[in-house]
């Protein structure tokens, strides 16, 4: 990935990057390959010049692949090629020097961390594009990109630490409460706060934008976009654009952006709360996304009161904000059967201690809703907010994490590492929401603010037979210790339901809260 | 109602019953008028022959009504006013001794209990077309339609005196444990059990079934008619017709049944227990529904394990079964959200003592469920299934309640029927799930299992000012009593969310499960 940045920085203003080098280019699959044209800098290329160019491989798949003017007579087209062999292109364009440029490239086998974008796997979970899991667990900082750049490098150094693996984080700055700076570089050209030609972006703003996704990548992080936001009310205007300008700048983020593969689109955060707007506005602007980007990166929509409508088949997961959904997996799995894909939990609530209700959840009850959106088959966001001299919460500007969750989220995160790939399931979902696994071979129990003693071993009927064997450990979510039994525990079906041990035995809890049982079949 | 019934009857083989009489005919708003048309009898009318008429007030009002053929030469237009004035229609046919016919009606004032078709209020409510409250508290006695005339009377007895205002009800009759007897008619000619002519209907089978619907509609019942179900498995063959047959039965079970104020249509039971039908196939048949009906009778269609879309547009509400979101408001509001619709729990599984887990909650357990729901702002269906010698279970074939719940749904029924007509509306619902009502106005708690023995006086804020007073009363849903708080309550802000009295009292309470409050605002 790197050194493809690099290659477009040392071809600025050249003739197309693949032709520089004499010999074909070569690009890593799911890699960024530019194309970099020179062209018109004059009256206005942002809405003058049309430019794409039409990819295709030797199996004749085609893309095709928006371009976007980067300023002073360069022009970008931005390929990540999602198969490797050969890819050839031909640009089409209404600038007759931008028009008819050919090329090829070899895409070359990933390498390395590169597992290719994040795709929708059984229907509610994720896998990188080469079949590797992915287990989102993500945490926000929505305006870490407009911050000084000293804070934006604290921040990826303590996510370089941090278990998250998905960035909620907006491409505009924050207006808010302890967010009251105004961002090193604007979108677009113009005069802060609010004087703003919006039909002439800011190539700087973005190519720093792009910086910090790629910086992200690195670490192994999905970059969760959020292309619009209500954080503003009029101070610089970014929300409340006209329609043509909001759908001008979605075809020019997207085309800047889509090619990095851990880019997701995230239309909006509280999108109910950008008042300016209908809900057909939304239902516009996600068709804009979706219609521009050639690669299908992931997309949601983000709520405040009211959710989006996600069965939206261009929609491929629900983002939902609900704090109280995620208290309890027999709420948080609702959401499952009403949009029949994967449901990310983007905010349940932060761990903090500001005023408001929202940003002062204890530690332990911010890990408690990741384990109860975990045994609800949801996954689950984090966010923190801790109150601070500088205003630098992590919510909103990044900087370094005080919390007492990430830890225990850590924890949380090994245990899905080692669970099983499918991806874990409610195992009966309308009875015991707090079983989740895949049936017959691995269960997760989670018991929550419950302290019992003992629990009865018992195990939903489905794919179980007489005389399968299972051994369990203790997990302790908070202490971050797991305990083996020392006995295995052998089943017999007792009703139509369930099967348990076959002599009754019970496994043995420490009568605390916060505790786990992994239960893993026995191969026999 | 009833006179219109009699009039068709009387009427039968003569020419339109409008036209019958000499005078211009008459018939209420929201009744049903018959345009009876003589015609052929020969091949098979009921797929040779079209007919509809179309009906037009003096405002140019115009609905296209579907007409049937009841047998032996004898066609059927049957027309429910939605507004009183005179109407005046024409008929189309394919057969020349139907078309082209027309003529007037005087659609007359409703009176007694003619309160119109029920419809949805305020997005998540009922009411009845000229504004009368409806709020919905049903149950099932699926195939009690096809039971021994005696019994179906002595079902009636039963509703006559029970807390229903909706009953959910098969078309078909069922076959499954504790329903292995055969009907008295069928739909279709043919041999039973399984040599049907699928082209040709039993107008005695739809008969019969109308006069039950009319004899719900004189108790104050919607029909919520189940058009098709699973419990068949082939026995009958009525769960795996062709779709030419399910559409043709579906247009002639709607040309039939439309007219009927108290129809509603679930176009299944446990849709997607059918297994030889595709989820395009529920999508099909909704919209034949949709164009057939010219009166856009309520619609909802009823799950197994996995929910149907709700969010199409031709579904009024949605009709769902789920036990577990009804033990717990905070899990049935959620329904809300995705839907943006009325929710009908139309299955929170039954109170009885049936070994299926399905069909042996407690009593408590029912009466539970249905103010959990409530409390959610959605609305319970009861059930019962009591084991009995004779395999009447109230559940399918109606017959007598045994159970304790309807006397505490009736309570529960009436506490309802003197809240806001707006309806009951959660209050803060991602907060306190177990608070309904209307902010500023009145207020239902529910505290369910929890047996606390006061309760600190407070209110989220909406609508509410310093100085608001309110009286108390302590509901106890399972005893039935009431019992008014002697003192009233003064209520001051404490926080951005909630209000509290003024002087931080508490309202005593029993120490019991089952407990909920009233709290009402005292004019000032």
């Amino acid at each position: 990935m790197k050194q493809f940045f690099g290659l477009m920085v040392a071809v600025a203003f050249a003739l197309p990057a693949c032709a520089a080098a004499g010999a074909t280019p070569q690009c890593e699959q799911w890699g960024v390959h530019e194309v970099v044209l020179a062209g018109p800098a004059d009256g206005n290329p942002f809405v003058d010049v049309d430019l794409a160019a039409d990819f295709a491989d030797e199996a004749n798949r085609r893309l095709h692949v928006p371009g976007f003017y980067d300023g002073e007579g360069r022009y970008v087209v931005r390929f990540s090629p999602p198969s490797a062999g050969k890819w050839t292109y031909r640009t089409s364009s209404n600038a007759p020097a931008l028009h008819g440029k050919s090329g090829e490239l070899i895409a070359t086998a990933p390498t390395g961390d590169n597992h290719g974008p994040v795709v929708v796997k059984n229907g509610f979970h994720f896998a990188y594009a080469d079949g590797t899991p992915y287990r989102p667990i993500g945490t926000t900082c929505y305006a870490w990109t407009s911050q000084p750049t000293e804070l934006e490098e604290a921040t990826l150094r303590t996510l370089a630490e941090a278990p998250f693996n998905k960035l909620r984080m907006c491409v505009f700055p924050k207006r808010y409460k302890w967010n009251e700076n105004e961002p090193p570089l604007y979108a677009f050209e113009g005069e802060a706060p609010d004087r703003w030609d919006f039909r002439r972006f800011n190539p700087a703003f973005f190519q720093h934008l792009e910086r910090r996704i790629v910086d992200l990548q690195k670490l192994g992080i999905e970059a969760d976009v959020i292309l619009l936001h209500p954080y503003d009310e009029g101070h610089w205007g970014f929300d409340r654009m006209s329609d043509e300008a909001d759908d001008r700048y979605l075809r020019y983020v997207v085309a800047r952006l889509a090619a990095y593969r851990n880019v997701w689109w995230s239309l909006a955060n509280e999108y109910d709360f950008m008042l300016e707007k209908q809900e057909s506005d939304w239902d516009r602007m996600i068709e804009v996304v979706d219609r521009t980007d050639p690669y299908d990166r992931l997309t949601s929509i983000h709520n405040g009161r009211v959710l989006y409508n996600h069965t939206n088949p261009r929609l491929t997961h629900a983002s939902i904000q609900n704090g109280s959904a995620a208290e309890e997996a027999g709420r948080a799995v609702l959401y499952r059967d009403a949009y029949r894909k994967p449901i990310l939990f983007d905010e349940i609530k932060y761990e903090g201690d500001i005023p408001s209700r929202w940003g002062n959840l204890s530690a332990e009850e911010m890990v408690h809703r990741c384990w109860e959106c975990i045994v609800a088959g949801t996954y689950p966001g984090h966010g923190e907010c801790y109150l601070a001299d500088d205003d630098v919460l992590w919510w909103a500007k990044g900087g370094t994490l005080k919390g007492e969750s990430p830890a225990r989220i850590k924890f949380l995160a090994e245990t899905l590492s080692i669970a099983p790939e499918a991806g874990l399931e409610p195992i009966d979902r309308l009875q015991y929401p707090n079983i989740v696994g895949q049936p017959g071979e691995y269960y997760l129990v989670y018991f929550g603010k419950e302290a019992p003693r003992e629990w009865k071993f018992f195990l939903p009927r489905y794919e179980l037979k007489d005389g399968d064997t299972f051994s369990v450990e203790v997990l302790d979510t908070w202490n971050m210790t797991v305990t083996p039994i020392d006995e295995t525990f052998v089943v017999r079906r007792e009703s139509e339901y369930v099967f348990v041990d076959k002599v009754g035995r019970s496994v043995p809890l420490p009568g605390k809260p916060w505790q786990a049982l992994r239960i893993t079949k026995i191969a026999q």
